[in-house]
């Protein structure tokens, strides 16, 4: 027999119980399993079973199978990448987004999916101060949408950018092939903004260059003017630029107020991605690290990863989302419906066709912490920062190698880059807590971002000591 | 006060109970809503609150803001597209993954969660009787991967077939500019495709041919190959097919046995779109309909449509997945690891850079129903469509338009368009059902899918006479 609804109850009852008792108890577990690839295979059966197992012999399997190779990202010990977001909320929220289960690509397929969504990306814009231009209650073109990640808000901003600058290119130039067009297109990136940003121009097809930065890893605005020259004096057609705020790095934020007027004079398409920092900006005295938001044609950040809403929630708002639908909008006869126009058909606005309820859990998180308590929870992961700046630098072993500014310290022991690979390396390995690292220019650091929101001062403690601990070992080795 | 663990049990549970309700009780709703665009943002407040709401708010207000706006496509009444899923193992499933909260990109960022993955795909692989280049047990390089959506894995395809394309004709011709390759790509898809094919060209910035099909609606491997050859004559270079196996129209075949050799001859890569049929094959007496799948190059079905996997959970399999993570490889050293290599890194397999643990749907799902009761699921859909298609026959006011294989019916009033037209739009009008129409040639028709897993042949006789009583008022006022 299939689940019915009373075995539902109990399973779903059961479940509830184990992960509130899993989070609040994650700090116990070693943050870095100890298996190896190939580890799971051997542990299940090579086969779907014909007959329904029992869900109590699937509950225990989870910490047979499933809980000895998880990475806690939700541990206080786990210092890797940045945060990604979970919260009781968002898991609640969940929970009614897979009942209802809609598959909102269009207004009709579930009008509450994509209006819930539009003023959720309203809410959250007022919140951050956005300007109005981008939020959909201001009666102009702009508006938000929730993708799901980053990444894809990058790329959506190239195609978008792409559309525009192949229409307005054809409008000087009847005369030029599309193709030609998009072989001249080059976008702008610096060499400290993410991967995905390159990638996207992979995806996109089109030449991004990476362009230097200053001394203090920022991309600046004389940078991409003179490369803007360059390129135009070389026949290409400048279309696009991403201005990082919060860089994966090290944190560190373009000048966008430099960046801004120099996108706009050369009609330049300019994205910014915030992926990270963004989440800070609902606290006012952040909210000079956007400073010359108002010049950029798209905005982005994930409340998934620092603002408690589960993944996948990257909010994105565009000035102008003409773009977008227009280029890639494909509309056949069954996805048609008589309000097309008066509320946005988010399918056009996305890579994919289909998409999830996903405004509920930003809905409940929203109103189940209230602003009060997000503003706390983004100041207190900063003090912890500082807070462990400081006991870094009172060891003369070690440096701060950037400024420390939101949740991220980069810091590294004093000397080669060898040593601090050694470090790492056995930092990871005694498996207590867990850090990436990174490499500016040649010298590589260590990463450690704060990302639970179990983490208290107490944790911080345990995290400083474990370093100081292996740095003794491996400079006692030297 | 943030939410807190009893809070979260006693608020995670409240939600438990009313979603059983909500489904079990699901077919006493109206399935299409009545609200007008901009109904919801009256029902809230302007801002996000300052301090938290309660939960218990939150809750009452899913009855007052959410449901007024829900299409309810679990409801036996929800005739419209093609089918999304929701089960109770699933909905459980994604409690833990929102727990665990990890974000896949790599072997380590969450060893469970890459690995569990892996076999799912190979269970589901084998379920379907998938040849064993594309598994990963078959120590090959082929594997399969879980997509967001089946337009992703169109594109993602397309993103691989282009990469080998570039890289073979480099080979050829060492001079020619990766632009001007790029502008003579080609590839081939039938009128009767999803719409997301089109569109994974217009993003991919390549041409894509809109084949004719035959008087079966399915395209032949004597068009292709004509097809082929005229555009080699022109200079182009064809690079990628998609044949796609029930088409969201009529479900419809293409006819893959002839489809496959002339790719394969021609150095064209295949993409196999099942997203809605694909489901069908775990039962044998349907997996005549993908015969010659052997000679594609990738294939892909949508779990999250026909076999109870919650959105998202698009499986596609990779005979030789390095095209695409050698084309959109982006390394950087803070996602780099020791493990390397030894097992896959699904970033490279997508277009995104995060993803949640997925696989534990799909194992909660496959082990918690059994082999056996999903297909006792999609024959009971099959034999619902063809009840329904013999209650269409005993009318002779009406006719069915398409060979009716698996839960779609395609049916219309004998007589014009416009006389369908009324009828479709009085039904959606009236709200007891939901369906949408498609267009094949001249001919415009209604589909009816079967969606719901709670539909018995009670509620088709329901639907039927809706259909029946709302074509006599249509009749009626002619």
């Amino acid at each position: 027999m299939e689940m019915e609804a009373d075995q539902f109850k109990d399973f779903g009852k059961a479940m509830i119980d184990y992960v509130s008792s899993y989070l609040e108890n994650i700090r116990d577990r070693r943050v870095l399993p100890t298996v190896e690839p190939g580890y799971l295979r051997p542990l299940i059966p090579e086969t779907a079973p014909e007959k329904p197992d029992n869900w109590e012999d699937v509950m225990s399997d989870i910490e047979k199978v499933i809980m000895p190779g998880v990475t806690h990202w939700h541990s206080p010990r786990f210092h890797a990448y940045f945060p990604t977001a979970n919260s009781y909320p968002a898991i609640v929220a969940d929970i009614l987004s897979g009942a209802i289960a809609c598959i909102g690509f269009s207004w009709i397929a579930s009008p509450a999916c994509t209006e819930l969504e539009v003023v959720m990306l309203d809410w959250l814009g007022k919140m951050i101060d956005l300007p109005k231009e981008f939020l959909a209650c201001s009666g102009g073109k702009g508006g938000g949408v929730i993708q799901g990640t980053a990444s894809e808000a990058t790329l959506v901003a190239l195609l978008g950018a792409k559309a525009r600058a192949v229409n307005s290119t054809k409008k000087k130039h009847p005369d030029m092939k599309e193709s030609d067009i998009v072989s001249k297109l080059v976008g702008y990136t610096s060499s400290q903004s993410h991967s995905s940003v390159e990638r996207a121009g992979l995806l996109g097809g089109v030449q991004l260059r990476s362009l230097p930065t200053d001394d203090s890893n920022r991309l600046r605005g004389a940078t991409l003017e003179q490369a803007i020259k360059e390129d135009v004096e070389a026949g290409l057609i400048p279309f696009y630029a991403v201005n990082t705020l919060g860089t994966t790095s090290s944190c560190t934020f373009d000048a966008l107020d430099e960046i801004g007027p120099v996108c706009n004079e050369n009609d330049v398409w300019l994205h910014v991605d915030a992926a990270y920092a963004g989440s800070a900006f609902i606290c006012p005295e952040f909210r000079h690290l956007m400073k010359g938001i108002e010049r950029a044609d798209s905005f982005n950040f994930n409340p998934h990863k620092w603002m408690l809403v589960n993944f996948d929630c990257s909010a994105m708002w565009l000035k102008d989302p003409s773009w977008l639908v227009n280029a890639f909008n494909v509309d056949p006869l069954y996805l048609k419906h008589e309000q097309q126009g008066s509320a946005p058909d988010y399918r056009h606005w996305q890579i994919p066709l289909g998409r999830r309820f996903r405004a509920l859990k930003l809905w409940f998180v929203l109103r189940l912490y209230g602003i009060e308590n997000l503003q706390k929870f983004i100041r207190k992961h900063v003090d912890l920062a500082h807070y462990f700046e400081n006991l870094v630098r009172s060891d003369e072993r070690f440096e701060i190698t950037e400024e420390v500014v939101l949740g991220l310290v980069c810091f590294r022991l004093k000397g080669d880059n060898a040593t601090n690979e050694g470090l790492l390396k056995r930092l990871n390995g005694r498996g207590v807590i867990h850090l990436v690292p990174s490499k500016i220019g040649d010298t590589y650091f260590l990463r450690l971002a704060i990302c639970s929101r179990f983490t208290e001062e107490s944790d911080i403690d345990i995290s400083w000591k474990e370093v100081k601990e292996t740095a003794d070992e491996v400079l006692a080795q030297k």
